[in-house]
C-alpha cells in the first residue's frame, strides 16, 4: 500500500504542536511527510525540513508558494493533503486555498477564527468534494471513543448532565512578555482569534462533551474573564451548558490554575449511571453504575470487552500505556484511511472531528463571547 | 475534667446524621448525651433512647418538652447543649427556642430555612451570649484545617481562581416515591426549605470554598435545576462565583450524577501555586506550583511539616486512615472546648464554622435561587 | 442494652495504640471502661485515670492489683474483659493471669512472646472456657471481610498465589537512642520477644494473608535482617510461603522503608482472578478478572453487593470515608458480641481473630525465626 | 542527517513485540528500516515487507540469508544494524553472526539462552568492536532514567532495601494449548530457553532493579515454580537479594496472577528516603522523605527540576501522557545515536542496556536456576 503523501503548513522550529503531528504522522508508517512551508522565514523553513530529511524543492518559504508549486506537480507525486499547524489565523485562508486547489485538509483547532469564516470554509468544501479533518486530540483516546460507543449503546440511560474541566497553568505568569512563543500568539487576537482559553482549550472540552454524549449543546450562558493583568484574551473561563435533550452541562476551563499541567476531565451521567474519563490516566475509563457498582475498563489490543472500533485503535495489550502521540496518530491513521476511501470512490467516514465539528467548534466560541458580552446571557449555538 | 452534657433534637430510627453525630460526641469521651428528644413521635423516642441507655426521664416526647424539662432541671444536671439533626425547617425554632433558655447550640446545616430566619437567630445569639455552630462536616477534616492555613500563610499567593464539585448520584431515581425517608423530606418543600440539592450539599460547597480560600464571594449567578420528573426542589445547580478580591469561581453541585457516592472535590490556586483536597482521600493535600513541581502533605499526629492545630486533629500517625466520623468528631471536640471556654469566662474560638457561616451559607442559598429565578442575573451575597 | 465492662492494662501516657483501643471501644457506645492499669508507674495510672474520668477506686497501680482486686468486686460491677496493650512480653503473663480469674482477653498481638507460651494460654482458655481474641486490626475493615468471603464463596477460583507486602520507615534511623518509647521496646528483645519487624507487622501480614486466602500456611523460607547498625532485632524480612493447598506466596516486611508509613498491601490470586486490597484506600477493594475486566468495590452500609455482614461493619453510606478507628471499633464490637453470646450461654463466634489465629501468628513467628537461622531452610509451622 | 539503516531479524505476522520495534524506530524519523526477514517461511516474511513498504530484494526468508546478503551490499546502502526480535533461542545465534558480519546488534531481552552463551557473544563484540545494546523497555522511560539520576545524586542516601514486582496474569490458564503463539514459544524451552517468567520478565524486574539502584546484587535465593499443570517453566518466582553494599531486596514475578495486565513496580530505599515508580503510572516518580513528606516528579521536557538528560527523553510537555512506545523509541533514539558515534570515531555511550547488562541479566537467570535447584541455596551472580 502506498503512502499518503503529506505537506505541513507551520511547525517550525519553536513551536510545539508541529513536531507532534509528525511523529503522529510517522508512527504507523503510512503517511509519507514529503513537503512543508515550516516558517514564514525562508532559511527557518528550509532549515526545518533538512533536519527532517526532505528534499528542499519540496520546501517552501511560504505556505502560498507551497500551495501553488505542489498544485503543479504530477498527482502521483504531490502531497495528497496538507496539515496545518500555524497559529490560528493562518487556519481559514490556508485550509481554503488549499481547497480551492485540490488538497485534503487537516487542520488543528480552532477551525477559523470566527463562525462566518467555518462557514465560508464548509461552502468551498461542499463545492470541492474533498477530506477536511480537525484534529481534536482527544477524540483519538481509544478510551474515549469507547465511552461515545458506551453512551450511545444505552450503557448508562438517557443523558441527563454532562461535567467537564480543563485546567492548565502555564498562563498564570505573563510568560507572553517573558519570551514564550507559544504564549505570544494565543493571547494576542490578531493572531489567536477573539477568543483566548476558549479556542485554545474551551473548543477540545467542548468537542468532547458533544461527542462522549452524543448530544449537541442548544444554548450556554457563560462567563470569561482575563485574571492576568494586561490580557488582552480570556485566560478563564464558565459555562453553563443546556444541551437539545434537555440535559445540563457545566464547562469550566482555565489557563492560570497554577500548577495545573493539562487537566482535562469529563463526567457525562444518564439515568442509568454515569461515565468518567480523564486525561490524567487515557488508559482506564470508569463505568459507574445506580446501585453503586463501578467497573474500571482499561485500554488495550486485547481487551475482550472493548468495541472492536476501539481496539483497532490500541497499538499495544492493556497495561502497556499509550498517550497523547497514539492518540494523535490515531487521528492520522483515520484521516489517511478517509484519503485513501476518497481517493478510491468511497466514502470519507472515519475521521472523528470533521466539517460538522469545525462548524460546532465555532458557533461554541461564537456564543461563548456574545453570551460573555451580554452579561450572561443565554446564547443559543447557531449552525 | 467533666464531659460536657449534651442533648440531641432529631435522630432517631431511619435517620442518618443522627447516629454520626452521636459516634462523633462519644468518640474522644469528653462528651455525654444526657438527654434526647429523638423523634416526634415518644413511643420513637424512648426506644431509640432506650437502645442508647438512657435516663427515660431525659428522653421526651417533643423538642419543645426537652427544652422545657430540662431548663428547669438543676444547672449542674440539665444538658449543656443540644444538638439539632432534625429536617431543616426544624433548625430554626429549636435554635431559637434553645438560646432563648440558655442553651448552647450545634447545629446541621443549613441554619435555617430562609436568611431572615438566620437573621433573626443571630440576633438571639448576640442577645444571649451562648456558643452556636454549624457541623460542617468538612471543616472538621485535618487537612482542610491545613489548606486553609497554608492559603493564609500565602503559599500559593494571591487567589484567583476556585474550582468546587460537589456529585452525588443517590437521587437519580425517584426514591423519595419509594419510601426513603433521607429523600423524602430533602425534596419536600415544606422540611427541606426553598432548596434542594443548593441546600443540602451546595452550602457545603460554599461554605468549604470560603473556608479554604480565606476569601468571601461578593456575587454569584447561578442555575437551578431539577432533572428529575416532577421534583419541586432543584437536584442540581451551577454558579459563577466572584469573590470579593475579584477571584473567580465555579461551584457545580448534583444529585443525579448517577453512580456518584459523595464525591467533592476542592481546588484554589493563587499566582504561585495551586492547593487541591478531595473527600475521596481526605489523609492527602496535593499542593502544585508554577514550576510543575508538586508536594502531597498527609495527615498524621506525628507529620512535622503540619500546623499544629492541624495535627492537634489527628488521633494517628501518618498512615492510619481517618475518615468522616473523626473530622465530625472534631466538630464535637471544638464545640465542647467552646462550652468550656464560655462556662470558664473565656472567648469561644475553636469553632470554625459559627454565626458568621451560618449567615453566610444561608446568604449563599438565598442569592443562588434569586440569580436562577431571575434567569441568571448576578446576585450580590447579602450579610 | 447494658454495655459490657472493660478494663485496660497498658496504655498509659505516651503510649499510641492505647488511646486508639479506648476510642474503639467509645466509638460505638456499648462497651464502658470501668478500670484500668495503665502504667508500672501508680502515678501515671492514676493521671492517665483521672484524663479518662475514672473511678480512682477502679484505676491500679499494676496489673496484678487490678485482676486480683476486680475479680473481688461484686460480678455485675467488675470488669468483664481486659483489653491488654501492653509491650509484648506482657501479652502472656496478663492473659493467663486474667483467664485464670474468669477475665475475658482482648489483646493486642502477637499473643505471646514464643510459640511455647501461646500453647500455655491455649491450655487455660479451653479449662477456663472464656472468650480470647487478637486486635489484628486490619480484620476489622469491611472491604478485608469482603475479600474474604468472596475468596471463600469461590469468586477467584482455586488460590495459587498471594502476595503481600508491609512497608514503614519510621525505624530507618536509631529512634530507639532518642527518645522515641515505641521503638525502645520494640527493638528490645526483653520487652517485644525474639522477633522484631515480624513480631510487630509481620504478624500482621500473615494473618491478613490467610484470612483472606482463606488457606493457611503450610510452610515457608525466611531471611530476617536487621539493616540499622547496633539493632538486635530485625527490621526487615522476607519469606516465600507455601500454603496447604499448594499455592505458593511472598512476604516481606520492613520498617526501614524510609518515607513509607504503614503500606500494606495483599494480592490474592485464583485460577479465574485476583482480589486486591491496600490500606492506603481501605474503602475500596480491587477484583480482577481473567478477561482482562476489573471492578472496583466500595465500601457502605448502603452498598447492595456486599455481603450483609460486611454492610453490618459500615457505619456510612458508600463515599465517607471510613478508616482504622473504625476498623478497631469493629473488632471491639466484636468482641463485646461475643462476650454477651458467652454470658448468654451462646457460642462466641463473631470476633475474627482467635486463640487459632494466636497459635498460627506464633507458629508464624517460630517458623519464621528457625528458617532464617537455619539459613533459608523450610520450616514447617506447627500448630 | 542521514537516517541510520536497520534490517530486522523476526516480527513477522502475529508477533507483538515487532511492530512495537518498528513503530519505535519510526517515531523520531532517524531510523530507517531497510531490510528484514521476518519469518522462518519465506512467503510470510515477503508478505510483512510487503505491508511494510519494503524493497522486496531487501527482504529475506531467513536471517542467515539477510546477514550473508546485507553484508555484500555496498557500505552506504546495506543495514547498519540488526533489531533481533525473534523468540529467545535464535537471539544468540543471529546476534554472533551477525557481529561476526560487522553489524550493530540491537537485540530483545534475554540476550541469549544461556550464560555461556553471552559471554561467547561478549567476545565477539570486544573483538569486532561494534554496538550492542538490549531492549530493556523500562530503561527508556523518562522518570526511570531520572530515578536512577537521582539516587546516584545520593538523594535517598545509602541504598539498604530494593523491592521490585512484575505481576502478569495472562498465564493463568494453559494458553499454550490454545493457540496462542505467544504463550507457544515463551513456555517451551526449545524457544524459551531454560527460565519461563525469570526469563521473560524477571531479567526485565532484576534489570531495572539495579539500574534504578546503582547497585549489583551479588547473590541471591529463588524458588521457581510452575503454577499451571504440565508446564515445564516456572509462571512465578520469587528471590532474596542481598546488594554489593549488603542492601537488602525482594523481587516477586509471576505471569499466573490471574487479571493483572502488566504490573511492573519498584520501590528503592536509602537511609534517608525511598523513590518508587510504577508502570502503571509512568509519567509520575514518587518521592518520600523521613520526615513523611513526599513529592511527586512529573515528567515532561518542560519540567526544570528534571535532569537534562531527562527532559531530553520527554517528546512534550507535562501533563502529556508518554508510553510504551515512546519509551521504547528512547532505546532506538539512544541507539542510533551510538551507531552515529561509533561510525564517526567516538565511544557509543548512549544505550543504558549494553553487553554488562547482558551478561548481567544471564548470571540472574542462572543463579535464579541454581538457587532454586538447589532447594533456596544462595546462589552468587557471575560475571
Amino acid at each position: 500500500m502506498n503512502r499518503v503523501r503529506m505537506g505541513m503548513a507551520g511547525g517550525g522550529e519553536g513551536a510545539f504542536i508541529g513536531e507532534i503531528h509528525r511523529a503522529a504522522a510517522r508512527l504507523d508508517g503510512d503517511i509519507e511527510l514529503v513537503s512543508g512551508a515550516f516558517s514564514s522565514d525562508p532559511t527557518v523553513s528550509q532549515r526545518t525540513g533538512a533536519a527532517l530529511g526532505l528534499n528542499p524543492d519540496r520546501v517552501y518559504g511560504s505556505w502560498r508558494d507551497m500551495l501553488a508549486r505542489e498544485a503543479k506537480l504530477p498527482e502521483e507525486v504531490r502531497m495528497e493533503f496538507v496539515a496545518i499547524v500555524t497559529p490560528n489565523h493562518l487556519h481559514f485562508p490556508i485550509a481554503q486555498a488549499a481547497m480551492e486547489l485540490g488538497f485534503h485538509v487537516l487542520s488543528e483547532k480552532p477551525a477559523t477564527c470566527t463562525l462566518a469564516e467555518c462557514r465560508t470554509l464548509a461552502d468551498v468544501l461542499t463545492r470541492r468534494g474533498l477530506c477536511y479533518a480537525l484534529t481534536h486530540t482527544y477524540l483519538g483516546y481509544p478510551l474515549v471513543v469507547e465511552a461515545r460507543a458506551r453512551v450511545l449503546d444505552g450503557d448508562i440511560g438517557n443523558i441527563r448532565r454532562v461535567s467537564i474541566e480543563y485546567s492548565q497553568g502555564w498562563l498564570s505568569d505573563q510568560v507572553e512578555n517573558e519570551g514564550n512563543r507559544q504564549a505570544q500568539w494565543r493571547t494576542d487576537p490578531q493572531r489567536a482569534g477573539p477568543a483566548g482559553s476558549v479556542g485554545d482549550i474551551g473548543v477540545h472540552a467542548f468537542n468532547l462533551a458533544e461527542y462522549v454524549s452524543g448530544r449537541e449543546v442548544a444554548e450556554l450562558c457563560a462567563v470569561l474573564d482575563a485574571a492576568v493583568a494586561g490580557r488582552a484574551l480570556d485566560d478563564q473561563a464558565a459555562a453553563f451548558l443546556r444541551f437539545d435533550n434537555g440535559a445540563r452541562g457545566t464547562l469550566s476551563v482555565s489557563q492560570i490554575s497554577a500548577g495545573e499541567e493539562n487537566a482535562l476531565r469529563i463526567g457525562v451521567y444518564g439515568d442509568r449511571g454515569g461515565i468518567i474519563w480523564s486525561h490524567r490516566e487515557p488508559n482506564s475509563l470508569c463505568l459507574l453504575y445506580l446501585d453503586g457498582s463501578s467497573r474500571t475498563v482499561r485500554a488495550g489490543n486485547n481487551v475482550a470487552e472493548l468495541h472492536p472500533a476501539t481496539r483497532a485503535l490500541c497499538r499495544t495489550p492493556a497495561g502497556h500505556p499509550e498517550g497523547f502521540i497514539e492518540a494523535f496518530a490515531n487521528l492520522y491513521r483515520m484521516f489517511a484511511t478517509d484519503v485513501r476511501a476518497m481517493a478510491g470512490g468511497s466514502a470519507a467516514q472515519a475521521s472523528p472531528a470533521t466539517m460538522r465539528s469545525a462548524l460546532r467548534g465555532m458557533s461554541f466560541i461564537d456564543a461563548m463571547i456574545r453570551s460573555s458580552g451580554a452579561g450572561q446571557r443565554w446564547a443559543a449555538l447557531q449552525t
